[in-house]
Parts: C-alpha cells; sequence; structure tokens
C-alpha cells in the first residue's frame, strides 16, 4: 500500500505523476531529453543505463518498465538487455556503451565514485564529453526516479505483459505525452 | 579537475546547467516547483531537507549553497540551520519537520529504506500527503543534483562569502532565472 492516497489504478511512476502535475511536468521533459532526445547515443544504450542503475537500486517498477524500453529499441532482443542488466562488463556490447555502463554504475553508488580510470577508460573508448555527462545524469537521475517510486511505495504489477506494453509505449511515444 | 571539459569561472551544478540547457531547464524547473512552489512548507523548511540530504550524500557544493539558502530563509540564523544538518532529531524544531526530515534521511539511503514506523510518525505530526511527498521527492531529487555535481567532478569553490552570497540569491530569486 502506498505511504500516501495515490490515484488508485495507476502504475508506480504514473501515480506519482498523477498526484501531483506541477513536479511531474519537468520530470517528464528531463526523461524525455535524456532519454529520447537528439544525441549520438541510440535509446537503446540509454534505456539500458537506465535499466542497469534501477536494478542495482532494487526499483523493480522502473528497472522492469525501461528494460522492455530497451528491448523494444532493439528489436525485441530482452536476452541481450538482460545481459546487459545482470552482468554488463560480459554483455555482448562494444567498448564505448560498456565503458559508459561502468561511469553509470559509478554514479549510483555516488557522484565521487567515479573514478580518474573510469574517466580515462570511458575517454579510450571514444566516448565525446556530451555522452558522459548524459551518462552521468541519466545514472543521477534515476536516482531520483527509482526513490521516488519506491520512496512512496507506488503500486508495482506483476504482470509481465503489462511491462512489455508499457515499453513499447515508452519506445514510440516517449515521457511527455502520457 | 572535472572529468569533461566544463565552461571555466562556473561553479558546481551551474557549469553543468551551462554546458547542457536542454536538461537544466527541466532541471531548474523541478528546484523551483520544490524548494520554492507553493506550499505549505516553508521555503526555509524545504531549503533544510535540500541541505540535509545533501550533506549525507557528502556533495561540498550542494550543502553548502542549500545551507546559505536555508539560512537565508531564515533571518540569517546558520546555527539553527547547522544544528539541524548536523544532528536534526535534537535540533530545536518542532515534531512535523522534524519527522519529514526523518523521511528525508530514509530516501538518501533508498526508497525502500522509508519504513511504515517514520510513515506513521510523519502522520501523527500533522504532516498532509502532499508534504509528504514533496519531502519524498526532494530528498530524491538532492540525490540527482549531489551525483550530478560529483559525478563530473564540477568546481567546487571554498570561499564561504561565496556561498553566503550564493545563497541570498537562491532564496531571492529561485532557480530559474540565473
Amino acid at each position: 500500500m502506498p505511504h500516501i492516497q495515490l490515484p488508485e489504478g495507476l502504475p508506480g511512476i504514473v501515480s506519482g505523476f498523477a498526484f501531483r502535475p506541477e513536479t511531474a511536468k519537468p520530470m517528464r521533459e528531463l526523461a524525455e531529453v535524456l532519454l529520447r532526445g537528439p544525441s549520438s547515443l541510440s535509446s537503446g544504450e540509454r534505456e539500458m543505463i537506465a535499466m542497469l542503475v534501477s536494478t542495482r537500486n532494487d526499483c523493480y517498477f522502473l528497472q522492469t518498465s525501461h528494460r522492455a524500453a530497451a528491448a523494444h529499441h532493439m528489436g525485441g532482443d530482452y536476452a541481450l538487455v538482460d545481459a546487459v542488466r545482470f552482468d554488463y562488463p560480459n554483455a555482448p556490447v562494444s567498448p564505448k556503451p560498456k565503458a559508459l555502463l561502468t561511469i553509470a554504475a559509478a554514479v549510483q553508488k555516488g557522484g565521487k565514485s567515479v573514478t580518474a580510470e573510469d574517466v580515462a577508460q570511458v575517454r579510450d573508448s571514444g566516448a565525446t564529453d556530451l555522452e558522459i555527462h548524459d551518462t552521468v545524469l541519466i545514472a543521477a537521475a534515476f536516482c531520483m526516479y527509482n526513490r521516488y517510486v519506491d520512496g512512496l511505495a507506488t503500486f508495482t504489477p506483476t504482470d509481465q505483459r503489462q511491462y512489455d506494453a508499457m515499453g513499447a509505449r515508452m519506445a514510440a511515444e516517449g515521457y511527455v505525452t502520457a
């Protein structure tokens, strides 16, 4: 049961957004820019960063919905997405997204956990300043979204088909038109 | 030295905002709604939540600037603000803000750290659903801002007069006109 009286029948973060439209607006806009705005990183790569951070923050609603969004951006390849989710260092992805995931994993622990070695490695992989910036901010932002969802104890669906449909919608329509 | 090439001469989060205006816009708007928008919580109370979370995340730039903003909202009472910052359970504040600070301190650790006992206590103190919601979100949002500032290793001033001037500006002008 949620800690406050949230609108019923809405899952996870959507109930928080409906409860407080004034804060929902910038939170939705930030997700849209970070995950679907113009970028040299694909939306699939960016959704996997969101998913990894949400997994490490143990936020079931957001790890599962962004997992589905990532998969829908990548031709439905849930196997690849789960390889990243549970063991990205050994997942079949190229050096740049892997090095960016290392930065994201550090930010999930805390901003100061990003080491000079992490930064050297991500530069060696060819990542640009903007890509590093956005990776840090996606990871930081999901430390917010995750705490928002679980700090209010929002309703968490368990039906995987519901998440697959959510992910399809997130990938196709994004975060500002809900 | 920052991990990426940020505009020089700008402190802390301001350099990240200048580097990436597209993400700065919603991040500034969110801070404005949460800390200075219409609310039954005073801006001083809300800035102290931001300060407490930033302190526990060990983010020097944001704990020090929001400490100054809180003090400026409260007639310059840095002693009260520091009592909250370092030992809020024993600080001379009334039960409601104290119970809200307990919620914020839990969210800083992780969304699931908010206990039924914390929620019962905050309700007993007379806090409304909206006040609880906003406290959870302020705490969650500063887990983002803190990681953004330190995950990029932004430039951190040490001159306290600079922070006092920043806090005065934040209290008077807010977060969207910078």
